[in-house]
């Protein structure tokens, strides 16, 4: 199964030369897979806030690993193995497999443990390092945003980079769950916990939120409360579980007033936008024994604020990347529940763009004219 | 089993007339148990910084529920059933009990969720207000902190706020089990749920910290660090598990970074003081995936903060009464451990006074000369 005569590929790949100026379609090399590695053609990327704010300039990859600019970004993907290095046992070349901006070596002590899925060996800043020499441009290693970097048609990464999954699931539409469907379900149903007939309130119906609330209405909350300020997400979180839309705009009182009036309090309030008011506001939303999960990627300067106090009355505040689900059996489950029917992806995916159309497709994020954005390579 | 005959009973109880004066000893009148009530003789009764707080003026008792001074303090005792009122089934006189802070009705929805201990019939506020008409002083009801007030020789409350335990077990030391005990032991136990071969660090060395230090070592943590800046608590915290004893003023640089360097941060951070350089300084000890516990009652004003973005990466920050372990359970079991000689309950009774040595014995928490001081009566 092991490919120890394969080549470098040439491919293209979308990269970004500066922060904030749109990507450009270049022609990179690829490296054949060393050891422990393995290489996978890309079939569909997804598009996620964590590389948009790479590539409108709001944050720098370097702050994410790495040596910086030149870069390739993206980290949703699904693809299908080309070939793999020496050692590789999990993998043949035909496999399935989604990408993960949350490796695992599997046998390190964090990895061992059920409680966590940050990996000891590998971690998101220390991939963007330590993978980027995979592939070049113009004979120089370029920076793989979490050692994947998928807007690329092929890429090299290690073998706990990627997770093999059910060939039956359609890779085009299956890249978004290895980031924004993973992370909603997993953070409702792994990392919060919700009970049946809880009362939950997510902030932020993009593409993290849209599944958090199906991961509530999967472990039976009662009420669930979808709340953003885009009146377009109405109609999707209610076919996603929403019971009650709340658009902050026109409520005519504060939210955190209204839940604490209506039902005195809530069981779960996720923030799945990383921002200080949300965060503030949630954080006095919570009922007695009621959890708040910090999902959304705050900048580093925003801190969660909450009354020492009221921690007494068993609040607590947790968060994590993929609801902390293990990456491997997240991928798999998600995976047959999309082809058994019981987690529609399809109908998440909003708009479809060609590589050569990746910054049109940015666009629709910042208009926030979508479910989800990908790319689908030929 | 009912003493429907029962009379109300004259004795003597520490009354608080205003908060921050010495208390007086006087003549109370305990009223005979009431429907769902019991009358306990009390047997000992522990001095808890709660106690302190109202009793050297730094918190009012109006704050803690009921209608103000006059007052009777103390919640954390020890006793044995004398009579009971109509519909009790679960007490017969001569039964030994623990009173609580942490009533529990048993039947309302969070009594039936694993996951907390708070009552929502109950609680400690709802209970000061409501249990205080059990007893007269001159003819007025007289405020029962948590519905307890344990400083004196009988108290009535309901069936819900005390706990049957082992009849084997020493009353007059068994007091201490009801809180300080109780809470340290559990919040490390079952709230954090320690894990075997973890770090460890423990804010504050008093009367929780100390059982809390044990709990770790319970729970098999392969480091158990105490900070303390008194350095009499170096010798009875190793003998209660702590592995390595820190003092801030002397250890030359801050305890984060000392956290930081040797250990890669902590598992979990206990904050038994509730004090914000604590909160701050246990924040940013955690390691990934720590844990960081709120066990002391902070003052209304204190924030617990830290970088939204740290908890991405599996922290969190939990917080509760008697560690969220059910009330019965937790008195049961340790009162049981106490008897079988896992606990060395005896070892944290450092001081013993009588009820009309009160004030003294508060002098003794305010010097820090003690482990745990209480209260036994005749």
């Amino acid at each position: 199964v092991q490919n120890p005569g394969a080549s470098a590929i040439q491919c293209r790949a979308a990269v970004l030369r500066k922060e904030g100026q749109p990507m450009k379609i270049e022609q990179v090399l690829i490296q054949a897979p060393g050891p422990n590695q393995v290489r996978v053609k890309m079939v569909s990327s997804g598009l996620c806030a964590t590389d948009a704010h790479l590539v409108w300039g709001e944050q720098k990859i370097s702050d994410l690993g790495g040596i910086g600019c030149p870069a390739i970004a993206g980290h949703e993907g699904a693809g299908i193995v080309e070939s793999v290095g020496e050692n590789v046992t999990e993998f043949v070349p035909g496999d399935s497999v989604l990408t993960s901006f949350q490796p695992q070596c599997g046998q390190c002590e964090s990895c061992l443990r059920p409680s966590t899925n940050i990996c000891k060996k590998y971690d998101l800043i220390k991939s963007t390092t330590d993978v980027s020499t995979a592939r070049t441009l113009d004979g120089q290693p370029i920076t793989s945003l979490f050692g994947l970097g998928v807007y690329s048609e092929y890429i090299t990464t290690t073998e706990h980079h990627v997770f093999k999954v059910n060939k039956a699931a359609n890779l085009e539409h299956a890249s978004i769950i290895s980031c924004s469907v993973g992370t909603g379900f997993y953070s409702a149903t792994n990392l919060a916990a919700v009970y049946e007939g809880s009362t939950c309130a997510v902030w932020g119906l993009g593409g993290i939120g849209i599944n958090t609330l199906f991961g509530c209405k999967y472990n039976k909350a009662k009420h669930i409360i979808g709340i953003d300020v885009n009146e377009d997400k109405r109609e999707i979180a209610a076919e996603f579980g929403c019971t009650e839309f709340i658009n902050p705009k026109t409520l005519g009182q504060p939210v955190e007033q209204y839940l604490m009036d209506k039902f005195g309090g809530v069981d779960f309030a996720f923030d799945c936008v990383g921002y200080k008011p949300i965060l503030d506001q949630a954080a006095v939303s919570l009922a007695i024994d009621g959890t708040m999960v910090i999902i959304g990627a705050a900048a580093k300067e925003v801190k969660f604020e909450m009354p020492a106090f009221n921690f007494l009355f068993n609040r607590k505040v947790v968060g994590g990347l993929l609801g902390s689900k293990k990456t491997k059996v997240a991928y798999q489950e998600l995976c047959d529940m999309y082809v058994d029917g019981t987690y529609d992806v399809d109908r998440l995916v909003s708009n479809k763009f060609s590589l050569d159309q990746i910054n049109e497709a940015f666009q629709t994020l910042k208009d926030g004219n979508c479910i989800r954005s990908i790319v689908v390579f030929k």
